[in-house]
């Protein structure tokens, strides 16, 4: 493979499915919990924020999940409007199950992160009842969040997007985007997503997550080759591991590995910047770059993201994205 | 009864029992969720609001409850140890579990309120082997909050609480503090509140929650007298119902029931109100007032409550309510 | 007290409430699982058991519970009916829950018992609004089994026929029949033995049962006086303690303990006998005996049980007691 | 394909995993439960029946599964190690979960079944982690019962069952044996046959069991040629799809369907016959025999078992499989 070969003349380019959910995020910076003053709001969650960053760069996108059915979800969905965000696909959950909320804290740069309020919440409610056919036909792919398979039925409506992707040839995408929490054990884990990989095109995640998704079949791997290979033989076209500070790596079938550097900056936070990165990746990918420039695109993209407290505000446009890539030098 | 007797020998004059969570408090008001742009933090939920509540005054307060054992637990400890709430029945949670929250919206001082996330939370997961007979031992009162009543093991470790109350004639006060989520069905919420009330010396209510308690024996009764008199006849020695504008009216034994007016001031939300009445009240009865006055003091409180964002912040100390009963007149 | 004060008038004597399940008794004893050879069934369940025993001795009988919507339940309904038990109490579950089974197995007269199948099963999903006001108010008295208490929404049920029975003026007797299993904790089997004998007036019960009652309050305590006394003071009227071999010892708010001893027996097995004891003793006070020639019937009657396999079958007519009683002599 | 190629040097021909129970079977026939005298007792379930016919019929076999730690689980355990079934794939649960029990009726040849109890059964929560990967290693191939794929943890057991033979090619084999109950809805069913059957070297089921796993896929399909040709496009080498009294059609991908008639018996029952045509079928293909000879043999075993009331009882030996099939004439 040089390129993937994505059906363009489908009316939407690719659904993300996922949660999407509020994040309220941390007015002051290094410091605990106890001593921020206060939030402002955006729409998160990795998914959410995924999705915002391929619309803010032009990618005709939709999104498939479950929202709250009171002002929370009503905020999600107005936001993806003003955001040229399909929202056919969203569901509010009838149940009165709250929506996913994350709070944030920013100690350092490094030890940051958030409250994260998934218990119970309605993206997890999403039904496989609830994906609709023609929905994903009229998509040249999906990309599907590996959280949301972490418990059913949201874990059944994944498969069931997987099954109907199939029938139609849209492609697969996934973000393995591992959380322990709602999970139940490590096996569990591994055994969902090997049976998610197993039907995925392009799979984008990092070591740690790769070794969840081994921890059954090869637990002590830690090579990215021998990681990448195994799922090249299976049923992938394009494994894209991401290495932090040392940038990412791709792998396909019948070339060289391609090692994408990063652009140094001074971070002030590290979560979201992954998100970002798929976005720019997949911008590339769906308008025609060489996959080396479609990684770099994705990776400048990561390095803006580093710069803003919240994540949905440190999604570039492409121009800022160009302008960032000439000011700003590649590390190898 | 004239006066209730409480042993004020005890170290501790009274144990508030239940949440305690982070109220997110809105910074825009007159608007909706979604154009809010942020929120500052403050400890609430209606038993700690009461406890700050209680501190403020000056009364020798301690608290029983769950909490995440995480940045967010360990600021409402600092916070009660700062307002001098005694700490040694506070419990961490240890299954990760998260603390409950409620993001608050102010659209005008009537639709106003919250979205919770009490689902799965740490202080629902109280167990009756956490509560320590000594501590129920070394106070004059608990006051219980109903909604504790709502899941188990809370459910069970408030009985045991009124268990060892009986055993060492600690003084059992309930606030109803009724709100549906949580409860399976108004049989399950009648027949809990009927347990455990008839084990209460002190009831404070409105009519909505006495409706609630009356669900499956009196479903029909609207008249307060036909409420108070049934609890009256079985344990309490004081019934409280509070009816909003009109003031609150207190029952007892052998005694006509006392009616308390308010004072009328410009609301920003009604929230919390209630919790600082309570306060005050009890205040007035740890204090040798008369009935009349203890209520007049909780009204004070109550009204001053009105007037802020937060619940926290609206708790007023002695001087304040004081002042405040000064300058202002009690309408009828 | 002398004697307890029963409205005869009312058009069903006692109404027991509770579990009917199917007892497959073995057909082989002295044997392992493995090696008995098949089973015969008829219906079980201490509940069933107390109602077929007093249905057999003459007395008015109704029933409360839940029973499986298939041949199991539809033969646990006409067998009570042949047994003329009034069944209008008894519903029949929608959800497809399967009924409770009990294998029985009979190594030796003391290893022996059963395999239960109580999981998930129909007599605990009876809900509070299953329960008919005018059915508790047409009986003189109900029976609860302490069993049902174990799980919601079983649990609120028996508390619903509880207020109900207060709104009567039906008396309200428990059998505590305490299995460990079902019940998440002994401090949770306290708490709600507790709260449900606060409303009873007659309560049967031996030392292991009285044992579970009071782990919360007192714990080490093993002094059936001490156990009886706390009740009497409380609501109860007359507090019966069997002990085996020993016969039972009944408990009143007035005069001295009286001692019943019991009929010595070549026992096949053990399990089933207490029911017996209970229907027997109820029969007694039902028709005005003394409270010592009640107890005296009702121990005749365990005693006859112990004689054969099933707990059905050793359930006596009311002239077959007489016979046995002339034929055998009470130890003390 | 013309032959399955078994690797018959490792230590067992064939693991079998899933449930193993107790049969209740009724000792009456003809008539509803409620007039039955009683039941003889029996080790069965669909896999276990499978496994005892394969033991009997001299093949190599073992077993992976959970029963209860008590006098079922050890009847269980001896009355397979008995039969020279390899019983070191079975865990002892230690929960205190029953185990499984089926309680048969027989009102007519065609009116009959069981009374399932598998609510919490010790077989639903074998855990991903007590799988061996020696255990699967050593094996040519394992049997998976489809049912044990409806609950977690028990689903995610099989699934890891998957991923060992995977990793050294022990041939997977399904038994679809699709039962409603235990399931949450059709999606869910379709979803998880889906990704097991695209794992499976030989797939066995009937029309309505395909019906099942095609429900998201082919909803409407009802045309066995479609369902064996989707599956062998993907992974299956061989697919039996039995059809009742017309007998049963293998498909494989390059010859034309094989069709077996069946022999016609006077039935007693239905249960159970198809667990004895699998074990049949499966000693003919271990045993090098034609395919169409394999499906004969165990078609041939299929009749046999209709004449008995109870499963196991049902399973036959070689010779007497000979024998019926030199004295019978099979029906096309």
């Amino acid at each position: 493979m040089s390129k993937i070969n994505f059906d363009l003349s489908r009316p939407i380019n690719i659904i993300v499915a996922g949660r999407a959910g509020i994040d309220l995020n941390t007015i002051d910076i290094s410091c605990a919990f106890k001593d921020n003053r206060g939030y402002t709001k955006t729409v998160g969650g990795s998914p959410a924020n995924i999705v915002q960053g391929l619309a803010k760069l032009g990618v005709k996108v939709g999104f498939i999940g479950k929202i709250s059915d009171n002002g929370m979800g009503e905020y999600i969905k107005e936001t993806f409007e003003d955001a040229n965000v399909d929202t056919n696909g969203i569901v509010f959950d009838k149940t009165g199950a709250p929506n996913c909320v994350a709070i944030t804290f920013i100690k350092t740069p490094v030890d940051c992160g958030s409250f994260f309020y998934r218990n119970g919440t309605a993206d997890l409610l999403l039904e496989p009842s609830e994906i609709s056919q023609d929905y994903i036909k009229n998509a040249a792919a999906v990309l599907l969040s590996g959280t949301a398979f972490s418990q059913s039925p949201s874990r059944e409506a994944m498969f069931t997007i997987i099954e109907y992707a199939k029938m139609y040839k849209t492609k697969v995408i996934i973000d393995i985007d591992y959380r322990p929490f709602g999970w139940k054990s490590p096996e569990e884990t591994a055994i969902y997503y090997n049976l998610a990989l197993a039907s995925c095109d392009i799979i984008i995640g990092n070591r740690e997550e790769f070794n969840a998704v081994e921890y059954l079949t090869m637990r002590d791997n830690r090579d990215n080759d021998k990681s990448a290979k195994a799922l090249l033989n299976s049923n992938a076209s394009l494994v894209i591991i991401k290495d932090g500070e040392k940038g990412s790596i791709a792998f396909t079938k019948d070339k060289e590995p391609i090692r994408c550097g990063i652009i140094k900056t001074k971070a002030l936070k590290t979560f979201g910047s992954g998100d970002a990165f798929a976005a720019g990746l997949l911008y590339g990918l769906f308008n025609d770059m060489e996959l080396i420039d479609a990684m770099k695109f994705g990776s400048a993209c990561g390095s803006m993201a580093l710069k803003t407290v919240s994540c949905a505000d440190g999604l570039p446009k492409y121009k800022q994205v160009i302008s960032y890539m000439t000011e700003n030098k590649f590390l190898d």
